[in-house]
């Protein structure tokens, strides 16, 4: 084994920055034995070191990031700071400096990969990002190599703990979506500002890594259609369980039934509960992988929190000292495919759609003409009196055949393109006998 | 690109064979994009050229396998033979002649991998061998590079996609053993002579690469300790119902408490419902890895089959081109902990023991008594009068209490180790009360 170390710059020390510190020493000599050299840390950029953890050590503590990654003797530069700037910098100009990257920025990954994959590659460096996505599962390393010689078709996964633990406990409890947040805010799932998670921004960012990778193809957050998950309603959740579903903010990306192009999308959705997805609970992350001959695959397990996410970090850490040592970099990006990004009006799927209506005859008919006319078929309808279902006899009350008198009924659709969808809803919204668009929600996995 | 084509010898084309030399044919511009050359098949071995499927190219097919390996211009040589011999010899001649290897061989990696890896590192050439496990799931990468920074405690997983559809069918119908193993048979999950399968030796192949892999260490298939499910009875998983659980055989691979060990095993065990590995039906495998930092993660997918395993072979095909062209190899052998595998006697966990005892005042006490004497704590006792379970009633039918007075004692333990349950079962076994020993089941994944 070489004795000279390789040399390792950390910038960021919060949760995860800390806890990679902290293994980097206990486990100093198992990553050695690994890695075929020492790896030292050799300076740890942080914006406030009065906030330094304990156990950290002090000495290496800098808040001069740029000196940091500007030193010429580091190898490899770990960044958990996230946020666009001032990662983008820095990331650059460790690979000007000589210096590979690991980092776990998501957000700067899915806006702007292709330019920091160039200038990796530029300088013959290695950029690597496991961390990035679903925390410690095993994902951009199976999809990058491991699939490598398959044809993947699909990616469909939680990829956002916060999120799923909020609809798990809808689901669980009954309750709203506000309650539910609150109790993820109490447990520590959301942050005080929970708007990346909830309006699905860092399911978003996932889905593009995810999509630029196992198509082969460039894909950025703006090419990913979003919808978070704050409409959702106890009474959605309720809807999924009679179809024999529950709701999950799912990430879905694939490729268009001709193969020349694809689409990715962050929505909630119904999936029937036999799905390996309906039982992934409270904060877990899972992916689903379709490729051609592989089949269905899936990879669970915690999608964040200091350890697993510092766990993707190392391993990635140790590929890229092993690549250095060696003199080469690993598998950078790819993206020979250049398939376009179609827009969600081509995404083709199911839908549940919950109208309030008039409880007047007819009705069903007018509806159902509408969602011929947009070649939107119907899968099945279920109409119910609204008064009946509150166990109320409208005829013995006396109640009149006014305002009162509505129905709900609620819409399964086969297969249609979201765009057809968007019009039948249209023209729907339009019908005098239709008062209310009550919710419109997908159906996957099916 | 480079357009000079990298050269693929293709050892054995049944099942998996033949799906490789397809993909490599009808994804062809896709390979050569990911790998930066294209790739070509050179030569296909086989032994039976009269069975060589339609769709394989033949003017490839060679019966002289040997002479194939040694023609000096190969790059990659795909070993799907299987057996001992002479895919070791093969393998072996194909690294002295300079090229890398991808096998999908179990048997032979279980069984003598430490000699082919320092061969591969002696020549300077790959190993790669993900098909060898779980089919098309990537593991082998996940736990050599994913995990590589860090600690690996348990892998727990289900490896034999025959064994799970019997056992799922058993579970579902209530069918017995031969039973289910011939609707197996009739799909075609199990083979005529299904002793590889049913007897746990593929999994306990499976388990020593998993073992070595995640414990950085050497383990053969005869360090693991194997039992296979030809015992397990319909009352068996009748029993695991009744506990909240089902019964899988399952590939274990665990670290010591104290961390100077490791132990490798396979064997039936009840597993609680609400374990994700209590869901895998068919002949789908699953394996849960346990890591220090990362936490719990689970690999899911179609363990076997001809495209699937394909998939895997091809993965590592493309990683092998891509290492050949960068002049370089991947990440090879690591069994730097050198760490000991214990025998069976010292594994630790929990079990669930039927009895047939003599239905008097006192049994009980003296089979807790023999439990005592061994440190072998109890959990929970069930003790039923067999009589009553058939719905007689004793006294009223006039029966006398001699050789049919029985009862059924189920005792379920906490952890103790495997030898002190043994000496129990042999104290058992001595008692006058004591007519039988049922069945001893272990109890895992709590």
């Amino acid at each position: 084994m070489r004795t000279r170390p390789l040399k390792v710059a950390l910038l960021g020390c919060g949760v995860v920055g800390s806890e990679v510190a902290r293994i980097m020493t206990t486990q100093a000599a198992d990553l050695a034995a690994r890695i075929g050299a020492p790896v030292e840390l050799a300076g740890i950029a942080v914006r406030r070191p009065d906030r330094v953890r304990q156990g950290v050590p002090a000495e290496l503590i800098t808040t001069d990031a740029t000196a940091l990654v500007k030193r010429g003797d580091i190898d490899v530069v770990i960044e958990v700071v996230g946020g666009i700037e001032p990662a983008r910098t820095l990331i650059t100009t460790a690979f000007e400096h000589g210096a590979g990257v690991v980092s776990a920025n998501k957000a700067l990954l899915a806006a702007d990969g292709a330019t920091l994959h160039a200038k990796a590659a530029e300088h013959g460096v290695d950029l690597y990002y496991e961390a990035a996505v679903a925390g410690a599962i095993p994902l951009i390393r199976p999809l990058r190599e491991s699939l490598a010689g398959d044809k993947v078709n699909r990616v469909l996964g939680i990829v956002n703990g916060t999120t799923n633990f909020i609809l798990d406990r809808m689901d669980a409890t009954g309750a709203g979506y506000s309650e539910a947040l609150d109790e993820a805010t109490a447990l520590g799932y959301a942050e005080a500002d929970p708007t990346a998670d909830v309006e699905g921004f860092d399911a978003a960012a996932k889905a593009a890594i995810l999509a630029g990778i196992a198509f082969h193809t460039r894909v950025t957050i703006d090419d990913v259609h979003r919808e978070g998950l704050t409409e959702v309603t106890a009474a959605d959740i309720a809807s999924a369980r009679r179809m024999g579903c529950t709701v999950k903010l799912l990430a879905i990306c694939e490729r268009s039934a001709d193969g020349n192009s694809v689409t990715a999308r962050v929505h909630p959705a119904m999936i029937p509960l036999s799905h390996p997805l309906a039982s992934v609970r409270e904060a877990y992350n899972a992916v689903f992988v379709e490729a051609e001959a592989a089949g269905r695959l899936m990879f669970y397990g915690p999608g964040a929190g200091g350890a697993p996410t510092a766990s993707a970090v190392l391993g990635d850490l140790v590929a890229a000292c092993r690549n250095r040592l060696a003199g080469t970099r690993g598998v950078g990006d790819s993206a020979y495919t250049q398939l376009p990004v179609s827009p969600m009006g081509e995404v083709v799927t199911r839908y549940h759609i919950s109208l309030d209506v008039a409880d007047k005859p007819g009705v069903l008919a007018q509806v159902a003409t509408i969602f011929a006319e947009h070649e939107v078929s119907i899968d099945t309808v279920r109409q119910q009196g609204r008064e009946s279902e509150e166990g109320g006899d409208e005829a013995a009350s006396g109640k009149g055949a006014g305002r009162r008198a509505g129905a709900s009924l609620v819409v399964v659709t086969h297969r249609a393109p979201d765009a057809a969808l968007s019009a039948t809803v249209e023209a729907l919204r339009k019908l005098d006998t239709v008062r209310g668009v009550a919710s419109i929600m997908r159906v996957e996995g099916e």
